[in-house]
């Protein structure tokens, strides 16, 4: 278990959302930004590199913008509905994108498999939280 | 002069903008980060830093937003329209939160004052490409 | 559990460690990185904020080196020794002084306290990855 | 001209060095972050992706490593000199293994030309400011 819990549960505002759904949400973007990164440097190591280069770089931005994600949605000192309203959308079309390109590898490549799950499962806690704060 | 331009003459795939565009559009949005990280360390080291706690947390946001929108538009091997736009949506909705929030500050510090110059020609530049990515 | 461990095992390279170690330290740091994130929004929001801005400067300067440092060591495809040992020691020495300047909160701000076990935590395991790196 | 002399100028702290400098090295580090993003992009596009793997994962490391070695020297209310010199180790480290790698592809691709300068500039400047801190 992670301490994202626990650090919210000391802030001293209330976030707008309940703390166990946020600090979940939280942790699913943290993981994904890890797996994306991670798949990104197999699909580099990987024989068949030449035919994953769309899929390391839409690697690449995923574990940005959840990452910078994760970040905004910890940070409850400047909370702004609007600001995360659109990141959550723009982070849940980047993990969107990338699963959907994993997922075309998944057969052959197990990295894939495994990074495309933690993007599909990221995509829904995004689109589930931007209902949560509406 | 920074050298994202020739990087990006030198790269193998054409951009789907014009490149003179794209480049300064990039070193507008890493000069904003830079920016908004320096301005949330000065707010921290200002003697009214109890006033200045929602314009630090719109910085720390800000840049972490501008510095993702940046790399993400450095690449082109994983280029999806649906991504670009939603981020430069996305670091549009920052940056002019951070300009509102610095702008107020204007007046007693000269920092603030710059802040919020680089956040309103940062979120002019997203949406501006914004309209030429369509 | 994360898929760090997961990612690791499909990735077509072998570690220079072992794996299980090696995904506990990544997930260490990426946890540490996540807990500086929130302790700095969490001094930020507190009333005794002015006594709390050299714990937030240190708390983000923590997570983005833990950040690099995770990053670093999820990509085996450009390992450097020399690289991994440096980062390893600048990422071992951010952690303790944060872990240090949290402490010196830790009885009056809980966040702190999960803060500065987070870091004296991180910082054991970057020293420990350094000796098994040797 | 970036506006990091302006924000460093502007800052209620004194830095521990000369401002012209440390903006100078900022804005060093910033630039040769955004080099190797752009970098790592161009050799995964290239045709010769296969040869270029090592390149692409050194420029991710070195692109991490300058921006939070920038951010790190663009916060000075929490300024910790034995953070600021293994950052500073670190980051040489980095940049050289970058520097070296992209100088062997540098005749075929214009891009790792470019790159290789770029991270040559920014070792030297990293060392160049390791001894003014001391």
């Amino acid at each position: 278990m992670t301490t994202t819990l626990s650090m919210l549960e000391s802030h001293p505002r209330r976030a707008d959302v309940d703390r166990t759904r946020l600090a979940a949400a939280i942790d699913s973007l943290n993981a994904c930004a890890e797996t994306c990164t991670a798949c990104a440097d197999a699909c580099l190591s990987d024989d068949e590199v030449a035919a994953l280069t769309r899929c390391i770089a839409l690697n690449l931005n995923c574990a940005d913008i959840c990452l910078a994600t994760a970040r905004m949605l910890s940070r409850h000192a400047g909370e702004d509905g609007a600001i995360s309203r659109s990141m959550l959308e723009a982070c849940a079309t980047a993990c969107r994108a990338c699963a959907q390109e994993c997922a075309r590898h998944a057969e052959r490549q197990q990295h894939c498999r495994v990074c495309a799950e933690a993007c599909y499962s990221c995509e829904r806690v995004c689109r589930d939280l931007m209902v949560a704060l509406r």
